[in-house]
């Protein structure tokens, strides 16, 4: 179960609340998380006791984002075996919340091999316990290391592809701080171009329909003092056009053994805008976004949501989240598509970026070599 | 001043309330608008006694859509003459309530030089105010025939282009009968194909910030009984990466001499994806809209709306009127880049339908020789 805890703007500048912590409670651990959904409006904690309740917060996206997806499933299962749950089972509901992002299925793994492992050779569920929790903690500091390089290779590329430096760079979702242990993916790249004094415009696409962009990036720029400007989604083209952007940057949920990437609605058709004006398009994501046995794009499932989160919005602050909670902006029965994530395919990427170094061309050899390296490191599981 | 008159559901039915209509009142004639930005919750006149309120409304985009603009245009004259007040001012004020879309500018001239040839004629304002009005319902009347010529050459360069049927018809803001004398633009022809049983599925795009075509497309598409899906404009490209979409429909703001198109924002994307994927990219509008005054795309004024809109969602039925009437979606003082309009280049546009005929490819050539036979025909002031 989960419950809530408002945070006092007084108490805690926003950047103190962690997107993720583990606490240890007198009554037991638990799992804190930002809810997401509340932001920008207020910064509302939501403890999770168990398991079935961060599948719960995983599917309203009160935790997202696919670097942190992957740490919240390591702690999850984690947590499911400190208060003593079938860890099989909470795995499994874990790895299933969300079908698109790898990583929350990669991190779920993690966790689970290290309780397993250390179950079976100790003979004592705590130990396993202890051993899942740590597994958790360290995927949790790895992530925030990858970051910080990501972004170092990241600023690295513009710098190269952008000599002249000022750069504008379009993003598209939330890939900062509220998606990782560190800074993030691609809004950890801006955030070094703009302490480098190197990044002259942040354009934030709203980010349709749930607005991670104008509620979440906006947030994270305006708390870290870059120049941003919030854009519907359907605007990029006019600044394509005018000559605006200099690069896309945007993250990513799964990256396909071809080099296909699935990644929030709305990346590929900045992807076809990008390649139309000779415009770079950079994704930039952890190697353990890289999944080798998922073929290519056609291969990688596609999550569809509810389609009240297009025909409904948010009458309040607080996000909608069943039908017939938001105020109709559609016809009654009014049926909608809505894909939470599209493909971009390889050729329409100019390079990706990953904390190991960045691959450009995108090929299936490179980044079988890139994911070859890491694994050989014996790093990722 | 505006009125508001509430229309009960069980009084009228939806298609019973025209977009706009001219009404003779014991206390004066009154021009009487479908308040559009109550759709489709609820269905509220607004009778406008002067120009002011007109331009009022015009601003607020309760009267939107570019044909639907000549023709209130033309009666907002009318009733400035009828009512004594200052004809040249109100044109002014009528003419220059938006920038973009030309046919508003034309829909005054003609009323305004209608008033004044007879005014000088018979040296009675009275006669001069009957002559405005007289052009403004020929206005109308002309617009919903050629309504009707464009929906019928619009199907059959459909039926040509996609010759086996079912056409998936992607379409974007809203070009139906609430924006014109007739059944629309874009709209028109699709409702054509519907009629005709060879329309298989009508994409509708949201259409942000003021999500047109969830409110207004989705309605008339609802009420017709047609086959439609609403879709966030950024899930567009993912139908186009399936194969779904067969053309995309759109009208026109304002087309310059050498055939670029101004539409909503969020075409020009479209335009781009639809060339990416080899699918038609079709332009409908009145000849009107063709203005060869203005050269090319780039002599295009675009408006600028107000940030607001995209940092506030609607908090109510009632949509966002001003800063702070909505609910912030984004971080207080966020600065938002808001095109109203955005500009498609000739060579994306794979024809321009109008009621003289089909444009097919775009050039200055060809558009000068549509608008040249008409104003030959002495039809267009």
């Amino acid at each position: 179960m989960a419950d809530q805890h408002a945070q006092s703007g007084e108490d805690k500048r926003p950047s103190e609340t962690p997107a993720i912590r583990w606490e240890e409670l007198p009554e037991g651990p638990v799992l804190v998380l930002l809810d997401q959904t509340r932001l920008p409006a207020e910064e509302v904690e939501l403890v999770c006791t168990d398991a079935s309740a961060l599948v719960e917060a995983i599917g309203s996206l009160a935790v997202r984002g696919a670097p942190l997806l992957g740490i919240a499933g390591a702690y999850g299962v984690a947590l499911a075996a400190a208060r003593g749950f079938d860890v099989e089972d909470a795995a499994n509901a874990l790895a299933g919340a969300r079908p698109t992002a790898v990583n929350l299925s990669v991190g779920v793994r993690r966790a689970k091999a290290a309780y397993e492992e250390e179950t079976a050779k100790s003979g004592d569920p705590a130990q396993g316990a202890r051993a899942a929790l740590a597994a958790a903690r360290q995927l949790h500091r790895e992530d925030a290391e990858a970051s910080a390089r990501m972004a170092e290779h990241g600023l690295a590329l513009l710098d190269e592809l952008l000599p002249g430096g000022g750069h504008r760079v379009l993003t598209h979702c939330n890939t900062g701080s509220l998606v990782s242990g560190g800074e993030g993916t691609a809004f950890a790249v801006a955030l070094a171009g703009h302490r480098a004094g190197r990044l002259r415009r942040l354009w934030v696409d709203e980010t349709r329909p749930l607005l991670q962009g104008a509620r979440l990036t906006a947030y994270e720029a305006a708390r870290n003092g870059m120049a941003y400007t919030l854009l519907t989604d359907n605007a990029a083209g006019s600044l394509f056009a005018a000559g605006e952007v200099d690069a896309v940057l945007i993250g990513a949920d799964r990256i396909a053994a071809d080099g296909s990437v699935a990644n929030k609605v709305g990346s590929y058709p900045l992807a076809v805008l990008a390649r139309y004006h000779h415009v770079p398009f950079i994704v930039v994501a952890p190697v353990t976004t890289v999944d080798l046995e998922t073929p290519d794009g056609a291969s990688i499932e596609v999550e569809q949501r509810p389609g009240f989160e297009v025909t409904e919005v948010m009458a309040s602050q607080a996000p909608v989240t069943g039908a017939g909670t938001g105020t109709p902006v559609a016809p009654l029965g009014t049926q909608a598509y809505n894909p939470a994530f599209d493909v971009t395919p390889p050729e329409l990427v100019t390079a990706i970026v990953t904390e190991e170094g960045v691959v450009s061309p995108v090929t299936a050899d490179a980044l079988a070599g890139l994911r070859g390296k890491v694994a050989g490191a014996g790093e990722v599981v």
